[in-house]
């Protein structure tokens, strides 16, 4: 009966009180309220939507419907990154262990893959043995031990939003902004943290790909953070094409591994410096920006950073020599360059159907429970910009079998553009918001 | 997974074609497609609309969910009367034998109370023995003997439209005007019909209240039935003030019996003639108004009418002796006189209140499976418009008991307002709305 009103007050535009949103949520994670009136009501609200006290409020109603990660007993800052997910995106990998070995605190709760996106799990998890399942008391004593752990969303972090986000999925309600950003942030804030940074993707593989609505969306993020006593800082960041040059599990976890060392490609180098250099300045370890950058470079040159992240692996149960010997990653059976169809300059590289492809060859997701295989994926070297002669090497498929690498040819074909006229890829980095609005990237 | 894509694409103001509106009614019925998957659609196609030919295809579909009721061996007219709803309207059972006695078949499917509105099965399931849930062919059989069934929906009739309209009722999405004119036509056009007269209801006790609203639902049905080849005439007439004076089953069958007898109250005579009229035109059976009224007018005088009254209740297994002995019907235990508070005009008497007051003395449904007195209820002798003194009677409350009794006289205490001046209650009936659009109704 009080869902019914609400659905109705939602769909004719109204609002729905702070009291009625958490009576709301908390009956829906007891199942008192049936999945059919939540659907309608999730629809109405994607497309009357909802304002910032809404929206504060089912953020808020979400996080009490469970428990929380309590570090308050913690004697440092706690910073996690938040990206809104691409392809070939790894820079999770790299941040967590190069912030903590600066001194910041990182409880970093993460995703796993889903269409073509990939999720830290996933890629955690293609480590032999490392284990993503912590409870939090688990996560906290570890946190506590070395400043790191890198978990799954557990079962007693926002049920609510648990349950929701499953139904947006199966009723086309995912892409509102008041959602979305709610559904984040309900979980980040359970992570009890001084601070947020968000890597907010745009382009064509992004999740939201127009710029406008990335930056609605971040300063969504950052006033439900600014709400709840966590400050936050968003970056926007490319995702027109690939992040790095691995797309696929156990690939991705090399480059980390090589970034770490300092020895990875310059944009995950980049875009883990540049997101990192946030997080210190929001852990108040640094200064500025400039002073923060200088901790992480060194964090990398001393060798700090990579053995932060043998540290991460070890106390979850995987095997740290990974990070000295990518060997031990799991392998794939069959692989196979790639070479330029053309001559000419590539124009696109499309991240979407280079995801679509790591789903075929079996290395994604396209529902919850699909098994992946983390040894697929491939090895991009040619970028958006570059010459390239007709039968050069652009790429490297990684497949189970010749099928697999049928399907990473096809992939790649259909991602690749080859035109006589370069076209300009976006800036790496192109936006900063705070609280106080957005403002054009640059590093000086 | 056709379901997502047409939920995403409605919730962007898309089209659904035809085939895949079937696909989608037949996976629905069957419960391949779950409710919460619906309950997203529907709310995207209330927020959105459907435009004439998905509206079309939607009627089509739930039509095809099912059985129909095959009269085309029946030598004769097939018409039928629907109605918006309303409080007091006992039109169906005055209509359906006036209608049939002049010679036009009425294979009348009606609906239950829900609401504040009256539903003609409940109305006549207060005639001792009379039963509404005849098999198809039973229906078939007594239309052909007598030319009437008064039944309900059966469970083959549109059974997509009956999983719909329920999970509509939880949403908050029926008051859609697509959703409404295709499910009341998906039923309708099961019926097998030549013609089909609507009584659109306006005013404040209204499913619609609005004027333009109501024009807009007929113009879409009218369309709907031209489109099935089932020409449809819409009369608008007035739900500001219950129609006639009986309130509650029982009280309204008797007074649907007085009015098949000439002796009931004039506006439930007048609405009963002039759709009346307009069926037996549609039906073919009298060339003009006039000569329709004529012929009605004589079924009442010759007591023909009432005549096919006690043929029906006797072929459903009811007691006809109640068309000459209404006193068989059941009998309230309490009544008590209801006197106007001041002097002054009515100024309004609102036919929600006397709904809902219906429903809090046990006569009316919340719930689909709500149990019904039929006893109870009002007969309401002052109209809007009339002078009345302080102390002077305006209604009889007829309740099971005395707390029941203090129910109605609340009900009436908030559904009466009492002025210095009179308002102008709406026009009996006010449109009359064919394929060739509206216009003012006037007799002659």
């Amino acid at each position: 009966m009080l869902a019914h009103r609400l659905i109705e007050r939602k769909r004719d535009g109204g609002r729905i009180d702070p009291g009625e949103w958490r009576a709301l949520a908390l009956a829906y994670a007891k199942g008192h309220v049936p999945d059919y009136q939540m659907a309608a009501l999730l629809m109405a609200c994607f497309l009357r939507g909802l304002d910032r006290s809404e929206t504060a409020a089912l953020t808020e109603a979400m996080l009490q419907s469970g428990d929380r990660l309590d570090l308050t007993s913690l004697n440092r800052p706690r910073v996690d990154k938040h990206s809104t997910g691409g392809v070939g995106d790894k820079v999770s990998l790299v941040l967590a262990p190069m912030v903590a070995a600066c001194g910041v605190a990182v409880p970093m709760m993460s995703g796993r893959s889903l269409g073509h996106t990939g999720g830290t799990l996933d890629k955690l998890e293609s480590i032999p043995g490392f284990r993503t399942n912590l409870s939090l008391a688990d996560a906290r004593a570890q946190i506590e031990s070395i400043g790191c752990a890198m978990i799954g969303q557990t079962p007693e972090i926002a049920p609510a939003d648990k349950k929701m986000y499953a139904l947006r999925d199966a009723t086309a309600t995912v892409e509102s902004i008041p959602l979305i950003a709610s559904s984040i942030m309900s979980k980040k804030l359970a992570e009890d943290l001084t601070g947020l940074v968000l890597d907010m993707k745009r382009g064509s593989g992004a999740f939201l790909p127009e710029l406008d609505r990335v930056l609605e969306l971040a300063t969504v993020m950052i006033e439900l953070g600014a709400d709840h006593g966590c400050p936050c800082v968003a970056l926007v960041t490319a995702m027109d094409r690939p992040l790095g040059r691995a797309c696929g599990n156990a690939l991705e976890v090399e480059e980390a591994i090589l970034t770490l060392k300092g020895e990875g490609p310059p944009d995950v180098l980049e875009v883990s410096y540049a997101l990192g250099a946030e997080m210190l300045v929001l852990g108040g370890v640094a200064r500025d920006i400039d002073e923060a950058r200088r901790a992480l470079e060194k964090a990398i040159a001393t060798g700090t950073a990579a053995e932060h992240f043998q540290k991460i692996i070890e106390a979850q149960g995987g095997n740290p020599d990974v990070v000295e010997d990518p060997a031990i990653l799991p392998q794939a059976a069959e692989c196979e360059l790639f070479n330029a169809p053309r001559r000419g300059f590539i124009a696109r590289m499309e991240p979407r159907a280079i995801g679509r492809g790591i789903i075929e060859m079996g290395g994604g997701r396209t529902r919850v429970d699909d098994v992946t295989d983390p040894s697929v994926g491939f090895v991009i070297t040619g970028r958006p910009g570059d010459w390239v002669e007709a039968g050069e090497p652009i790429a490297t498929i990684f497949a189970r079998d010749r099928s697999g690498i049928t399907s990473g040819r096809t992939a790649l074909r259909s991602a690749l553009v080859i035109a006589d006229e370069a076209e300009p890829p976006l800036p790496l980095i192109s936006h900063r918001v705070s609280i106080d609005g957005a403002e054009p990237y640059s590093r000086e």
